[in-house]
């Protein structure tokens, strides 16, 4: 299994660095998030050390995620919260601290203070145009 | 395959709605946001009409998600962005303006402007130990 003796996620799975574990299977573990910014936060975490989702080989993450579906069930139970966030940073720039793939779960309730600072833009015709030609060609179509 | 007639994620699937589509494949399309909060955000759509994640079959996430880091590998190619975050909002109190399963992939740069109003509370140990004991309980462990 890949692992990375300076990570302290791969501590974490490791059971050499202490947390409030929630879940485990053959692929991840989920846990309590030591600093949520809600109630029940958790980190879903892959047991591989993959840095970033595109480090993830082809074909593995539908295996990583397997049981997401089921934390996230639990989490709302336990809870009594009645929506959630998954969230999944890569790299500082996109705020993640931590490089080891993991998703945030964030459980929700209406007119919680949490608030994303979400301001959208719009695109010029030609510039969307030009920006879908790119990823398209990208996308290697 | 899943639809609703009502739904506009399910227009632009079948295409009688228009979108800037980047990608399809069996499961999914990919498709520029029309409202991006960083240049180059876009959604990844289930074709199948589910509501939230928790709506997925089992066994089925793997499926849908399969060309998601492919489809970031290009938007980052194309947008020369460094990072990224994925987003994935379920029911109205957690941001969700459309119910139907999308993930947004969201182009992150060194110092852009996006943040998260991300406050962390913290936990008292007994209730953190409490609120784990209630998930794993959930989970009917």
């Amino acid at each position: 299994m890949l692992s990375n003796s300076d990570c302290i996620f791969c501590k974490i799975v490791a059971g050499t660095i202490p947390s409030t574990k929630l879940f485990e299977d053959d692929s991840a573990i989920a846990i309590l998030d030591i600093n949520p910014i809600t109630f029940g936060h958790s980190l879903y975490i892959a047991k591989e050390h993959y840095a970033t989702l595109l480090d993830v080989p082809e074909g593995k993450l539908g295996g990583i995620v397997k049981n997401l579906q089921k934390v996230v069930s639990a989490l709302l139970k336990a809870t009594g919260c009645e929506g959630f966030n998954i969230i999944q940073n890569n790299t500082r720039c996109a705020g993640q601290l931590v490089p080891h793939l993991h998703f945030h779960i964030v459980p929700r309730r209406p007119n919680d203070p949490i608030r994303f600072n979400w301001q959208i833009g719009t695109y010029q015709k030609e510039e969307s145009q030009k920006l879908a030609e790119d990823i398209k060609k990208a996308l290697g179509k």
